[in-house]
């Protein structure tokens, strides 16, 4: 079964993807990208290097700008990240038989609920998969650190395409201070396999 | 890494073990049995027609009659068979390194919940894992049929090793109406693999 799995180039959705093609699925990797800044193609170099089909899928600036109002508004980023989650899986459920992200149990970030999710697969008549959910932080950890080779950086700086980094670039340009809406933390970047085989 | 997975013979349980072990896990079946009726051979029979190693571990009738005495009270079974899955949990959490379950995500049972799957990995510094949670039931129907041969009859005349076939003889057993506690369902045992190519 083809599936597009949501890519940032980080090592959950490169997780995500290295598990579906193991269990089976012919996996595609996306990119969102609300035309603000060019991170996409951090992703598109991460997907590439690991083998995998790649595209790159423009959604409107209008939802990437009302999640930054949201942003703005709440002073944190939980709700407006998890709302441009949303909108990238409507755009791909809209054209795809299947969809599936990197989600993991113990994600900060709220994930899609079941009902939202549910929601999702009757519009559109798509399933969606989440291969890490049944995973924790460090069962997660383990994994990547054994099959992929990972570049860390703090999320200001990092190559990644997650949907943090325009956001940032878009409420920076606005004058907002990003470092007090967006907590530190470092993100992941994989950039090939360890070993031959992994593959 | 090793990892122990509670087994039931079913389709969910066997696709678990399939998929854990296609992600790299060195995986052992454990089937559960309270000593009441012995169902687990039927579980053993599946799990070396899967080629997977397998072993039962017996608990305490207490915590069966516990279980039954609170679905008796309740009139339906969710609350007990939770229990009965948390206590199986915790047992093989004493003696493993990482364990595992076939929930999945649009189970109709109680799943443990990720506070409940937390406080069992820190009390007993186990990994869990439970690979089917991101996946839907028309996936997960999708993989099963074309991984296994499977067969299906009412849960009363399955042979299977689900909890449900302890706590219905041991209902029936003390006088209830086992037919008005459980709704009518079907239950699936695994007995085989489709392919050569499979395992």
């Amino acid at each position: 079964m083809k599936v597009n799995l949501l890519y940032s180039g980080g090592k959950d959705s490169s997780l995500a993807a290295w598990m579906l093609r193991r269990l089976g699925y012919e996996v595609k990797l996306i990119t969102v990208s609300f035309g603000y800044a060019d991170f996409a193609h951090y992703a598109r170099e991460s997907a590439l290097a690991l083998g995998f089909e790649h595209e790159i899928k423009k959604l409107s600036q209008e939802v990437l700008s009302q999640a930054c109002e949201l942003i703005a508004g709440d002073g944190f980023p939980r709700r407006g990240l998890h709302q441009l989650h949303l909108a990238a899986l409507e755009a791909l459920a809209r054209e795809s038989e299947a969809i599936a992200d990197g989600t993991r149990r113990d994600d900060r970030v709220p994930m899609p609920t079941l009902s939202e999710v549910q929601s999702i697969e009757q519009r559109y008549g798509v399933t969606y998969l989440a291969p890490l959910r049944g995973f924790g932080k460090r069962s997660i950890k383990n994994l990547t650190s054994r099959i992929f080779n990972i570049e860390y950086a703090p999320s200001e700086a990092s190559k990644s395409a997650d949907y943090e980094k325009e956001v940032r670039a878009y409420l920076k340009d606005k004058g907002y201070d990003v470092n007090k809406i967006f907590p530190s933390h470092v993100q992941s970047r994989v950039i090939g396999y360890k070993g031959e085989n992994d593959e």
